[in-house]
């Protein structure tokens, strides 16, 4: 075991997107930053959410999409070595040499191994090759996501279970999985397996799914995956799991559901145990509670960005507070006097300020039909106080939609903030089409723009995004 | 044959959908309001372009959405016989039943027949049921669209060419069709065709397709159409066209092309010459002249709307167009005071102009790829002296395409104007789905949003939004 000792001016403890995205930027102005990885470097998204879920997904929509197609003949079933070796192929089969490369290329040093603070701005950074001492001069950077949350069940842990990346990595598809949980994850696996031979069983411990986002969505996405076959048990009570050789046994009230495995998807926490924060002050295990630059509030040279804050829960806007946090460290500790003062003066919607964490985080669930939401549901429009006013459109009813596939079937709604003058405050897209029509809406949300202005902005005939204009419309346009 | 005399407050000539849309606006204030329509009530767009084209064109995307799914069997050829009657579905049979019941609900009076004017506020109206004599005590607004443009060729028109209108609802497939034209209506039918097994020849007199269009959209256009097999010619002079028992022989300088069919697509002129327009001062056949209320210039009384005008070329922007058209009637010829002010006082962007005829009006190709673009072209803004700045990227190199299909291509280009901060003022997507992914720049284009403040719109991860970080980050943000 070798024992060494290295400086840099920032370093970012943990490789996935967002902290490389967060490394990427704070080295702009000539800061020396590491980057520190115990695992693969890419992260979870790259190798065990967002890529390979994606990959799980697709097949399933296009297929459907050819379904809903009259003169287009029925594809079939899937054939399931070609989902799994595509899935193998888009996350390069768990090798992250090509984004160690991006990483050198980009000029940023990366330290393998599993990194615990033992002071202000010290850490000990532990590998099979040895441990190395790591002093910051400037500023940390904390980027180390979060960890599947398995519930205290009577048996849960002994039975084990799979979490998300045992599920988006999984090399075979057991013939009765179980899915504990009514969330993105819970929806998007159950889909993509069922899709792939499956026999699903969601046991959903609320009475609802997608609990986030518009009730009309988890709906929604309820009746597709009945209408797939899937067991949906709402306000479904697990007493007990135990594993024999028959399967995964699940106990609830008034059933036994037993399947060949067991995925929990039961929510995240942040990943702040095991990093040695208590050495400079800050509770392991809590989220780190940043301001909107990122920094941790009461200790100016950190600063933490992605699921670990608790403000976001998703690839993309992690990366977005990544790209605030890495130019506000290299302004503030660059070389670079300009950006310092522009830094120190900057305000809400600056490229210094993470403005769009409290007014527009989108979400897009990739089951059939796909739902996309950004900024305020409804209820959450009314529990902040604001003067809301909602409109909602079949999305049937659109000629765009309607052109597509005499199936097609989805809901679209808009909350307007009317003490504004109906400013775009939150959306809700559910339909086959529902991901790429969000991005609209997320502009309409962050330019703070009225219905009267979006009056405007004509949509093309025929597309399904014909429904801003039924929007207005509805409204009394 | 009865001859009779009506009057109304309002009348609208021609009741396709922009005709239609401008009525029922023209009646919210109390103005009594007809409707004259001399073929089916709904339109070019119902019945002869926008549906019947999208629904023979979807098939052969979903087709091809399907093929390009590793895991997804090839569904073969296409259900020719589905596919049509699909399409006769989506034009009701052409059957406008519905749409003149929707007229009667709006409150609206239709009458059937062909209008010409007589003089100042005053028409006939000529049909199999006799001649109606009508004034309009306030308004009248023209909205008769357009009709195809037969070039002079020698024997063409003996040769009983098809136009968009034998296209879209043809009763069967030409084993081989050519098609005159490179834009959108060309490029739309000959893929169409080709996906139901028509050799389809495109003949164009240009160097490019779309030439509306950004290069690169055209250019990847003509490399579909080639890549199905479909022959292109650039520069093709024809000469001449005469049609024998062996088909329709087209020459052109070097070679004689035969056909089953042969479509015309090479442009359209506005509807305007068989109207009377020399009874009220105008000149008959050409476009009519409006202001940004579509008030025809110099005659207060009299508004055109949609293909009619010029200004505009499609059935969106039309409806556009009859939305502000019939607003602006409705207040300045109906009881409600308060509107008859507001329109006095209007000004850009208000319900009572047109503004986004000047800078934001969309455009939608349904070929595989899809094209679509909104606002100025690279080469437009700079004819307009504004300063420049260009951002382009590769679809594929976004990682929600990459997972959408190995063969995922495509390219993206934002037009932005340095001169007001980099204030987006064009777009340009080309791709399998960029039909919708078209809405989110033209909110940009119409919210005249900068590079900047779009920094905080997170696309979601992973999409094929996601190209609008790679816009900012490739301009240096």
């Amino acid at each position: 075991m070798t024992q060494a000792q290295r400086t840099f001016d920032v370093v970012v403890v943990g490789g996935g997107a967002v902290g490389e995205n967060a490394a990427d930027r704070a080295s702009r102005t000539g800061l020396q930053v590491a980057l520190v990885e115990g695992a693969l470097v890419g992260g979870e998204c790259s190798y065990w959410a967002c890529m390979p879920s994606k990959a799980l997904l697709r097949p399933d929509a296009a297929r459907d999409a050819a379904r809903r197609t009259p003169g287009v003949a029925d594809p079939g079933a899937l054939d399931v070595a070609a989902v799994l070796a595509r899935r193998d192929a888009i996350t390069h089969h768990w090798d992250d040499s090509s984004q160690a490369d991006w990483v050198a290329s980009a000029g940023l040093t990366l330290l393998r191994g599993h990194a615990r603070f033992t002071g202000t701005r010290r850490l000990v950074v532990e590998s099979d090759e040895g441990t190395v001492q790591v002093e910051a001069r400037q500023a940390v950077i904390v980027a180390t996501g979060s960890l599947p949350t398995i519930p205290s069940v009577e048996g849960l842990a002994a039975a084990h279970p799979w979490t998300s990346r045992d599920a988006t990595a999984a090399q075979h598809v057991p013939a009765r999985l179980a899915v504990l949980g009514g969330g993105v994850v819970a929806c998007e696996l159950a889909t993509a397996f069922a899709s792939l031979g499956s026999e699903v069983t969601v046991l959903v411990r609320g009475e609802r799914l997608l609990a986030g986002a518009e009730p009309f969505a988890g709906e929604a996405v309820l009746g597709s995956l009945r209408g797939r076959g899937i067991r949906v048990l709402l306000g479904a009570r697990v007493s007990r799991v135990h594993r024999d050789d028959a399967g995964v046994h699940v106990t609830l009230d008034d059933e036994v559901v037993t399947a060949d495995e067991l995925l929990v998807a039961t929510g995240r926490h942040p990943h702040t145990r095991d990093l040695g924060l208590e050495t400079v002050g800050l509770e392991p295990g809590a989220p780190l509670d940043v301001d909107d630059a990122l920094q941790v509030r009461g200790v100016q040279w950190l600063f933490a960005v992605g699921d670990v804050t608790g403000r976001t829960g998703t690839t993309h806007q992690g990366k977005y507070d990544a790209r605030v946090a890495g130019d506000v460290v290299a302004a503030r500790f660059g070389s670079d006097e300009a950006a310092r003062a522009a830094e120190a003066d900057a305000g809400p919607w600056s490229r210094y300020r993470a403005s769009a964490d409290h007014a527009a985080v989108p979400q897009v669930v990739f089951t059939q039909p796909e739902v996309a939401w950004v900024g305020l549901t409804e209820h959450a429009a009314r529990e902040a106080g604001l003067d809301v006013r909602v409109v909602a459109y079949a999305l049937e009813d659109v000629a765009g939609a309607s052109v597509i596939s005499p199936d097609y079937a989805g809901r679209a709604q808009l909350v307007l903030d009317s003490a504004r003058g109906d400013v775009v405050v939150g959306a809700t897209f559910v339909g086959p089409d529902a991901a790429e029509m969000l991005h609209a809406a997320t502009i309409a949300v962050v330019g703070e723009l009225p219905l009267a202005r979006l009056w405007h902005a004509v949509p093309s005939y025929p597309t399904v995004s014909e429904v801003w204009l039924r929007f207005a419309e509805t409204a009394g346009l």
